[in-house]
């Protein structure tokens, strides 16, 4: 039962074994934030961390951190440490990067694997990054290759004898729809094809089990519901079967077998480590596993599944209100009604794309964080680990507010800026 | 002349016009820090701007801070500072992913222009990465092309019709030679190749001047001369006249025209930003940013050419130091004699790897930090930013004590770490 007033959703928040897990974070005084599916919040812990990473490692080690401070270290530990939300061993998750050249690694390795297929097969509403990154590679390897974008509905009976790879994001960025990883994975590996699975709006917001599903490969992104800080490194996953058998072109020095050998050729390391290119930013990673640990408290609280929960409770009580206070407004649920069918979010379709934009740009002003996704979609998170009942019941009242007395109809809410 | 006695060496620190900009730094009291060309020192102003740049902007913006602290402009803001110290435009340079996803980036790029050629030239010293990321490409690429490695001195003859790009680091990681990046240029575009350069040791070292040279791509480090902290993201240059012709594959959301319009198909931002992939890693963004401007506050202290004589005068001294004392104890100079042939640094070989490697860990125990590079290489940066003439002069008396007490000699300084 959904609660009927703010004082049920006080007590179902003072009932709540994740509710001390809010802690973690530094959340403003009054602030509802309901991004933590494009940027979560800062844990209370990073600024220690960092200050000791700058003073302590930086300063004072200097150059000799790499080894005193296990810098070098970071990709694997903190990839360790993902693999634990995400159903994978941890030597099958590293952190490296950003999430687009992760997955130009993965990507560019399942076409080896595949060598008489030619398909890379995903969705028309998967994200842009995630098709531009497979255009770029099907250019660079010669247009060989076909993108082939078929609807949601369409996915299984498209995934043929042609197609190399399935490259999939589980929660679609705009709508919240989660795609039945399990399913999916096994229709591939039935056909002879390659899973990627973009993690992003999945990892560290709900159960994920790489390996269950036997998925091949995956990625995602360290700044959303893992708290890792604006731009965090991003993580990939290669189910250890495949991490021997081939290679990807970003053959940087940190994943060669050797690094500090300098040696003239490259080998690439024997494990997941072949998939590090670059000297990682060792600040954001720092700041990165201090956001990993927010979730990974959750695992002594009921785990995922207690996560899970609640967060579907939380998404079930917003659409409730919302549906009740603003069917007169325009507003139409953009995300499956099912919860089942939903990842950690909550999508509203708004009558036109300017006064979407304007709406969330009004709620921002009385401190309600959502964004806006075009065209039209008025997007709201629900991280578990620190958003509450009373909440999504207050964010629900400030959007009926808002749209009852036309308040997001003014030239400041109108104006788009660069980053919607 | 060089100073005679370590008092000269005082009053030379005290009539340096650049000695305030040590200021800037926050070097450990005691500590002789030879190994900026490595990981530079922590600037004294990054505390503060990570302290804001988490409990402001990542802390009570949250999001918002993408457009409200500018976030979005980071890449390109940085790359216009950047810009000032290796001569070109503000809008050819933009900071991004790591110098070794830069160089594949560049380096495709260069392949698409010059279709009909299929040698890639450069040297077998280079720096690895460089090496294993031409592997990379060229094994993605099919095979067509080759990586030629010619001796340095056979270079200019060796850019013949058949050389698509020609992929060099202008100063040796190892021995600290510096190619003359204006004439090799020059050759390269009379031979119709591309020039690819590699400013990992010389951003921020010394005067560079890309365009002068007529260069077409180059690629470089923000941790060492910049000061950018541990792994900090890398910068890349493209000629202007080069921006519009090509893309590169590394085709993420970043790079698009329209990032925010989450369109479909793939269209490159029409300059320097196409060279962009996922998103940026916030927090070592602005710790480089804190980095550039320890270089930037010494053009006003007679510029890039006062910090080269300096470095000059700090190497030449270093030299004499060393070769004075320790010539009876194996370790001969692997630098160029001649300075205009060297970069910001001073190499000496040792008799064996074993032994200098384990002569650095006995300087660095004695607070003098230098580093090792197989197989026999002890390196020495001097950073004319922060390193004094009585760091240099005192350094070489360490040095010539543990070579004439055998204090390396011991098991603890011969044990290999992780990393060298």
């Amino acid at each position: 039962m959904s609660p009927a007033s703010r004082a049920d959703c006080e007590a179902l928040d003072a009932a709540d074994a994740l509710g001390r897990l809010r802690r973690q974070f530094r959340i403003p005084e009054g602030l509802i934030y309901l991004d933590g599916n494009s940027l979560g919040p800062v844990p209370e812990s990073v600024s220690g961390a960092l200050a000791q990473a700058v003073e302590r490692d930086w300063g004072r080690g200097l150059v000799r951190s790499w080894n005193n401070a296990d810098w070098i270290e970071l990709p694997q530990r903190i990839g360790a440490a993902i693999a634990r939300l995400i159903g994978a061993e941890a030597d099958e998750v590293i952190v490296a990067d950003s999430t687009s050249v992760n997955l130009f690694k993965v990507l560019s390795a399942a076409l080896r694997m595949r060598p008489d297929r030619a398909v890379i097969l995903s969705e028309p509403g998967n994200f842009p990054t995630d098709l531009y990154i497979a255009q770029g590679l099907i250019e660079q390897l010669g247009g060989r290759h076909t993108l082939r974008l078929v609807e949601r509905d369409a996915l299984g009976q498209a995934i043929g004898p042609d197609v190399a790879a399935v490259m999939l994001t589980q929660v679609d960025y705009r709508s919240g729809h989660r795609l039945d990883l399990e399913a999916i994975s096994a229709r591939a590996r039935a056909a002879g094809a390659i899973t990627i699975w973009d993690l992003a709006h999945s990892a560290g917001a709900f159960e994920v089990d790489l390996n269950a599903a036997g998925a091949d490969f995956a990625v995602g992104c360290g700044y959303k519901y893992l708290n890792g800080g604006p731009g965090a490194p991003a993580f990939l996953f290669v189910a250890r079967r495949h991490q021997q058998a081939f290679t990807q072109p970003l053959s940087g020095w940190m994943g060669h077998a050797r690094p500090f050998a300098f040696e003239t050729g490259y080998q690439p390391a024997s494990g997941i480590g072949r998939y590090l290119c670059g000297t990682p930013p060792v600040l954001s990673m720092i700041a990165l596993e201090r956001g990993v640990d927010t979730v990974l408290a959750a695992l002594g609280h009921g785990g995922m599944a207690a996560l899970r929960a609640k967060s579907v409770a939380l998404c079930e009580l917003f659409i409730e209100q919302v549906e009740r206070r603003c069917a007169a407004f325009g507003l139409t649920l953009a995300s499956p009604r099912d919860a089942s069918s939903r990842g950690s979010q909550v999508s509203f379709a708004s009558a036109d794309g300017d006064s979407g934009y304007a709406i969330i740009q009004a709620l921002i002003a009385r401190g309600v964080i959502g964004d806006f996704r075009a065209p039209d979609i008025l997007r709201f998170g629900f991280a578990p680990l620190y958003v509450r009942h009373v909440d999504a019941w207050d964010a629900a009242e400030a959007l009926a507010e808002i749209m009852r007395t036309e308040a997001w109809n003014r030239p400041e809410f109108l104006t788009r800026q660069a980053v919607t």
